[in-house]
């Protein structure tokens, strides 16, 4: 009995997994997790009438959700201002991410991100056999004129840039980005993850015709919006972009319960605006915690605060197991010299006296 | 300003859409459907359980879902008999079905299904550049000696099999597949597919080894548990295979709340009981009614009646769209010589009752 035969592409590829979840982690601890501020999750929750539409819908699930996302697809149009065939429904950023490097990125194709940036998005390029090319970080921001000369060079069909940015929170302004499309290269696409954007300082989103073919910019109900296990992204772009989606995407693989949470979700900005306040103040909490134990927060416009640990990756990795150990749920940058910090996602107030307990422990053990 | 570049098998595909859903055809029409028994869903809903389940987990979904979707897998593993390495949770059987494909089929690559079988199957091979060979019903059976000769001749990846079959409703006993496993060529993996097994007599599904790398099964939560807008299925197969779906599914695709609902729903055996129960009422009704109209229907194993309306392709339409401009929702086989059949799902008294005044003005019409 033979089993099935694998292309080589799928063949060498590894069962890798982009992340280890929370869960994982509380079954290998034997316990749960008292604070869990290490996916960039909202802790403050959706919306009450995004909750009270998703209750409404569960009992309708038996109907397969409408294929065209019709009415969340009208409702961001109308706010946004674009068409509504300039936007795409997916199963969250990382779904859309998926479907983008399968239209855009045969094997040996190049792409173009930051060393360091979302490893969902390098996931996907690996998968489809794409070459990644990364660009260092800058002073802790991605580093916008090196991302587009190195696009230019390898003529890469994808360069990546989030803003803000995830994992050091930084960003850039808007303008800064529009002027960046200048160097874009002819037949490169600037896939513009936002997913981080309702929290930034005005001014950080760029002014992008919607129709402008250069150009892809990602959303996320996921974040501010408090809704990552529902699964619901978007994306803005040029008609025909956004209409190739078709050719690739699961028409029938949006959750009914999502669609109807997402529009409820987008609709309630009183909430949007609460959730926004709430991160910032829990921000400050996560500088001036870190600042009282001699650590340097670095600034950010997300919904997490990086914290500069002061010395190498090791050290940070000491610091980041020994709150693990504690039961504060909490993440790290991956990539060296980001490694020196560990990466704190708003919280209550009583998540952040968690950490506030736990983090001069976890630096005893560290130095120790 | 251009554009990205498409790699030549993105650019040929067509930006189609396997299947056309009741929204748009309500919006098109400008009037909701009267009876929604087109798309194989379960109106009698999912288990009350799985509506509380998932009312309970819609406040938590800022939480992303557990990637490794521990809870559900072990349920199913503990009612299956088998290990939680046999099996993969993916979005609905449509999201696994593209996976596997990725998985499996390279461009190029022979895959072989049944002409008139599962379009989304056909879409999935198509969209990654396999080359689908495609044998003919055998008196409205899936012919499944011609589909291992096919798969032999062309030594397929994989060749297709539903059991019970859409759209016709028919099955095979679970002995003849078992048996049919000593002609299946060596290197090509059969992918059962048992959307509809729990409507099925006993002894429909083939007792084959979990281990056994030749094979991979898949059901859904989406028909006799009515969750279809909720987006879960599962495949059961050798350990390699279910691994490799690693490789390349979106690890956070799951919605919180699905699993949740999905968890219930599967401990609700009492429920799910009660839904065949009420589904063979259905089939047998709509089987009364077709007869009264001086109709043929099909015998079915499945959630639907598949209903012979005696003449060619044309007429059949007609009688279809006829019905559509009453308000009852239903489609029809794709593919001659099924086409001279509509698709009738199963539905609750007071749906077949729309449905039973609805057909004989449809065939009047299509008369004329």
């Amino acid at each position: 009995m033979t089993g099935p035969r694998y292309p080589d592409l799928i063949a060498k590829l590894p069962s890798s997994v982009p992340f280890v979840g929370p869960e994982v982690q509380e079954r290998q601890r034997g316990a749960p997790f008292l604070a869990r501020l290490g996916a960039n999750e909202s802790v403050f929750g959706p919306s009450p009438f995004a909750v009270a539409a998703m209750q409404d819908a569960a009992g309708q699930c038996w109907q397969y959700a409408d294929a065209t996302n019709y009415d969340l697809i009208r409702a961001i149009s109308e706010h946004m201002g674009v068409r509504p065939d300039n936007i795409i429904i997916g199963e969250g950023i990382d779904g859309l991410l998926g479907y983008l490097v399968r239209l855009l990125v045969a094997p040996g194709d190049p792409v173009v991100t930051s060393d360091g940036a979302y490893p969902t998005f390098n996931y996907h390029v690996v998968g489809f056999g794409g070459t990644l090319h990364k660009v260092p970080f800058h002073n802790d921001h991605e580093d916008i004129d090196a991302l587009m000369a190195k696009a230019a060079e390898v003529e890469a069909k994808i360069v990546y840039l989030s803003n803000p940015d995830n994992p050091m929170g930084s960003w850039h302004s808007g303008a800064k980005i529009e002027k960046a499309l200048d160097a874009l290269p002819d037949g490169t696409l600037l896939l513009l993850d936002e997913a981080y954007i309702e929290f930034a300082p005005d001014g950080t989103a760029p002014t992008i015709d919607a129709d402008d073919p250069r150009v892809i910019r990602m959303r996320t109900f996921s974040k501010a919006f408090g809704m990552a296990g529902a699964r619901v992204g978007y994306g803005i772009g040029a008609p025909e972009l956004i209409k190739s989606f078709d050719k690739v995407r699961n028409h029938f693989g949006m959750s009914r319960i999502s669609q109807a949470g997402a529009l409820a979700a987008y609709e309630d900005t009183a909430w949007l605006d609460e959730v926004i306040a709430l991160v910032a103040e829990a921000r400050d909490r996560i500088a001036s915690i870190a600042k009282a134990n001699g650590l340097s927060p670095l600034p950010s416009a997300t919904n997490f605060v990086t914290v500069d640990c002061g010395q190498d990756g090791a050290f940070a990795k000491a610091v980041l197991t020994a709150l693990i150990e504690q039961g504060v749920f909490v993440r790290m940058p991956f990539v060296s010299p980001g490694d020196r910090a560990i990466r704190i996602s708003a919280g209550r107030p009583a998540d952040l006296d968690i950490f506030e307990t736990a983090l001069p422990k976890a630096l005893e053990s560290a130095r120790r």
